[in-house]
């Protein structure tokens, strides 16, 4: 998607050879009308999913609920889920659980979905910001395949391709599909994958 | 807000005389098009706010920030910030800080904002999902304070007005705007203030 590339050559900001700030419109100030276009994005992306055929958009607290929300929007509004990191004391019932490891935060972190908000047969759509090492997304497939979802794919707004998550899914079978693909950062300058995205 | 109430009567489970889980369309599991509702609703509580006059929306994740973000729509698309609970190494710049308890995980926690994206002189809204003890929205408007911002009021989608949040907020001379306000919870009933919201 050009204009995310142009985007994150304008505004991001790197930080050695793993990292590309982005916090300027994407996980801390969010620009909104980009938001919307983002959501275009995966709705050309995904346009082969006949209307009506996502039951329900999933992602992970906190930096994955507005672009899940938005895209929710272009696909017929289906309900959004977003796997909680933390145990609020008003999660009292039964709950899909995994662990995932957070390299920005260099720390195990647990996610959680309650189950009645993810049922067997449904079909998901994965939506999240980054899919870097693909830690958090393959702790959402699965957590749907424990359901018993039938999983559509994994959306990502920027994919950092040399940390390999989209090759850990790949592998699994899931289908990928990312606005941006950075293939390295190299003395703080962004190559972008050629040929996809 | 009438749909809201309904809502929150149909889907809405009581635990005790403090709690009700909206779970089912709010804060676990999002009912989009409700979220469009919604957003419509602030519009209308704020329909004083001359056009342009928002610069800047805020929230503190995870649950404020769809609500936040689709309320951005309303008012001619101004940016979302939402204040982030964790500090990612990412974070590396100054921010702007501050400590609030969280009742529902008995814990207190920093917030932070990255000082570069709220800046003295901003009018800002903050949004919200839930205004219970007002600790969420309290630290928010510190942070404002601090940043030298002009704070337009504050936007809940449910005030548990006894628990005193609106009060406190209120005391500070803050602009506090419900679109449901529950009174009292009572033998799994839950009573609406008459007159508000």
């Amino acid at each position: 998607m050009q204009s995310l590339r142009e985007r994150i050559v304008a505004d991001g900001v790197t930080v050695g050879t793993d990292t590309v700030k982005v916090d300027s419109f994407l996980n801390h100030q969010i620009d909104v009308r980009f938001f919307e276009e983002l959501a275009r994005g995966f709705s050309m992306r995904f346009a082969d999913l006949e209307p009506g055929s996502v039951d329900k958009i999933l992602t992970v607290e906190s930096s994955g609920i507005a672009v899940a929300t938005f895209t929710a929007r272009e696909f017929g509004y289906p309900p959004v889920v977003f796997a909680k990191k933390d145990l609020p004391s008003t999660m009292t019932e039964d709950y899909w659980f995994t662990e995932i490891m957070s390299f920005t935060k260099s720390k195990m972190t647990a996610i959680r979905i309650a189950k009645k908000y993810l049922q067997a047969g449904e079909r998901v759509l994965i939506i999240d910001d980054f899919l870097a090492h693909g830690q958090a997304a393959s702790g959402l497939v699965r957590l749907c395949a424990e359901a018993g979802c039938e999983l559509l794919g994994v959306g990502a707004v920027i994919e950092k391709q040399f940390q390999g998550g989209a090759t850990l899914l790949a592998r699994e079978g899931v289908r990928v599909e990312s606005l941006a693909v950075i293939e390295r950062i190299e003395d703080g300058r962004i190559h972008f994958a050629e040929g996809r995205a």
